[in-house]
């Protein structure tokens, strides 16, 4: 079973950060023909579909994307939205248990599925003269599935032991789960995509069919086509299918509890006998880009590419080659949020060095640019950086397909897609400055230590 | 206006702690006395009513509690409980606003009214011939009130107020509250009893009509009468004043999420200007005496008692007296709540002490108690002093009434309240050494730091 699950911030490997896939963005270049190509519109029943014609090859991606993701559960609800995830592989009134996943492996596609705080996303890539199929089996598990204690059970039980081998048995993913637990202190980002593994344990056939008839409809979807296909012929094979599908309830807005102020410094450590190279990462609630001011979001996104987005950056330059400290540095911005989001920092030390080491070596590089910013030269060199990174992203169709699906399902418009890059140019060294000295501030930061056991962080 | 609000653990004050009086206990001397007289029974409308029988003075105590505190909150209304507490001092339907209140002060009365996690309580101390008028009117505002936005606007003002005077100019309040952020990852007693002020300032008249009509019941309430009364009587003049309020909604068992396992030990770090004397406290979640396997809640209050329940306890033995380290320190074990709960320690530096000195002091008392265990005859002396303080609490009509009220709105029965002393009596010394082990553990604790705004913690 082709079953993914994207467990947002948690599980973040303590290696050279990349740059997201999903950001959304765009190069000039490529933007030019897009903008003239890509079309959106809505079916009757509501649903949203774009349509991102890419005919360099006869290839199409169907994402099929719903919004609604972890951070959406009821209170004690934890992991519903993953569960489903699983769930809707298994029968529907019209097809058996795992024919839709023979029959896309039949004619060699490809599938997968993940769920995030946010959203939830299907998808496969076949060819072309298989889209109507896609559509069809995808259409139909939107609103067909068979949910009986036959089918939850055992899947409950797949899901425990994929918490167990991702998450109790992962130290690093264990603090990950507790530092997200301790940084949102109000919002539901707090709480593990995957779950508790306690609340897991109780979920049960009345929760999957609350969840289904609640939130799988297509007017709380967007379908993103991708590929060697026109819009029109998209529009006829996307009414014969998904347009059957009957409208579901109206939502009200995506409203989440939000953080308070927070006027703490907090820490949280993990020894584990499992540990063998201690770690640090040091994270803070950030604006995303959808909760952010004008230009802020654009701006964290160049600060965490030029404090920690690979060789080029500057903890890099500075822990990994200059002083040798660190076997690994970076900056990760998870800019593509419904809600407040987080900015993170992360290192390893090497031989001689401890974390503390490290940790002091990584406030430095932030502090210097909290007092003195970057420099033109390197802003510039970031935007290049960053700007060639997306269009690597956009140069796959699923890449495209998922920079439209995640912005949006998390509070963007294509508008936004198609002017990012000229926002991204627009930021000056003056915004990178001031969101670092705004939102970067140790004393409202929240520090992990992962350490092997015996190394209590005195 | 007389009304109080109970902030649960957040606010607690550096200095040695005294015996909570809400926790249901009685000596034995009482009790068979109580045995006897105490009485409980139901109007139809399902409302509880409890008569204490105290006849040594012309005094009647008259509490009304609601089973809705603030972990029973929707998210995103936290504070909603509380804000409901002041409402109920607003007009109804047959008496303008603080008429109540002035009749009970003419009468020469006392009043006043608390919200905790758990519950809502309201009372009136009264010469027993106002009794039926205290009843009446209390039965009135239970199901009268008049919620308007000309009510609501300025009680929200008045309950923003409060939180900047309660909580935003006291640092150790804000401490307290993020520390409760970072020990609770799941369950609702993470968030403040008054509100996160953010989420106060929207609370509307929708909201308080909501609650009010879900948690505003006799079916949902217990009314405690305590004093120079007789059971017949109160039930005579129960069912003429209570009687005549219709029953509310049949509500789902209070069930909320519960906490995970937790595997990292965390810090929680304020450092501000208004700060003079630093101070730290160490907090664990341990059972509550609702969910505590048996006797492991009765050893909890006997650990905190040993531990650094007053001048007689280890911590102040060795910290204060014989180390000369710290000006004060306890302990505190918040027994009576519906959930997994917590239990504190907590210390202030004196002289040329450092913060960490004490913290460190105080960690070897926890390990010598987990190593050794504690001797019989501390174990002995230490059940002594509890009785006492309870004996103390219930000498006085409100200790008593709150002793009942608590209990009975926390999951527990009168049943509990009887046996209490003989299951203090019981606990051994094992079994304080037993939870001592099991809940203090230093690799799952959080600890507080309130510190002068020059010394932040290395």
């Amino acid at each position: 079973m082709l079953v993914a699950l994207a467990v947002g911030l948690s599980p973040l490997p303590f290696t050279v950060a990349t740059v997201a896939a999903q950001t959304p963005a765009a190069a000039e270049t490529e933007q030019k023909k897009s903008d003239a190509e890509i079309s959106s519109f809505f079916l009757d029943n509501g649903l949203q579909v774009v349509v991102i014609p890419d005919h360099r090859s006869p290839v199409v991606t169907h994402m099929l994307w719903y919004k609604v993701g972890s951070a959406d559960e009821a209170p004690g609800k934890s992991g519903i939205a993953h569960f489903f995830e699983h769930l809707m592989f298994k029968g529907t009134k019209n097809h058996a248990p795992g024919e839709f996943s023979r029959r896309v492996s039949e004619i060699g596609g490809q599938e997968n599925a993940f769920t995030s705080n946010d959203y939830t996303a299907y998808f496969q890539q076949v060819s072309p003269d298989a889209l109507e199929t896609m559509m069809s089996y995808e259409a139909d598990r939107m609103h067909n599935l068979i949910l009986t204690d036959d089918v939850i059970g055992p899947e409950r039980n797949v899901i425990l032991e994929e918490r167990g081998s991702r998450v109790e048995s992962e130290p690093g993913a264990l603090l990950g789960e507790e530092m997200d637990a301790t940084l949102y202190q109000n919002h539901p980002y707090r709480i593990p995509v995957i779950g508790w593994m306690h609340e897991i344990e109780k979920l049960n056939r009345e929760d999957a069919i609350d969840f289904y008839q609640r939130y799988y409809a297509p007017n709380n979807a967007v379908l993103i086509v991708a590929g060697d296909v026109d819009a029109e012929n998209v529009k006829r094979l996307g009414e014969a299918t998904y347009g059957k599908v009957p409208r579901g309830p109206e939502l009200p807005p995506r409203v989440r509890p939000t953080e308070p102020e927070q006027n703490t410094r907090r820490t949280v450590s993990m020894p584990d006998p499992r540990v063998s190279v201690p770690s640090v990462r040091k994270a803070w609630v950030v604006p995303s880009y959808t909760t952010a001011e004008p230009g802020e979001a654009e701006a964290l996104d160049l600060l965490s590419e030029i404090l920690g987005g690979g060789p080029r950056s500057r903890a890099y330059e500075a822990l990994v080659v200059k002083e040798g400290i660190a076997s690994g540095v970076g900056a990760y911005y998870q800019s593509d949020a419904l809600d407040a989001t987080a900015f993170q920092v992360y290192a390893s030390p090497r031989g001689a060095a401890t974390i503390d080491d490290v940790e002091k070596a990584m406030d430095a590089e932030i502090a210097r640019i909290v007092a003195d910013g970057v420099t033109p030269d390197e802003l510039e060199q970031a935007k290049k950086r960053y700007v060639r990174s997306l269009i690597f992203a956009r140069d796959s169709q699923s890449g495209m397909a998922r920079i439209y699906g995640s912005t949006l399902t998390t509070g963007g418009t294509i508008k936004d897609i198609e002017e990012w890059p000229d926002r991204i140019e627009a930021v000056t060294t003056e915004q990178v400055q001031d969101v670092a000295r705004r939102y970067l501030d140790q004393s409202r930061s929240v520090t992990g230590y992962l350490l092997p056991a015996e190394g209590e962080r005195s």
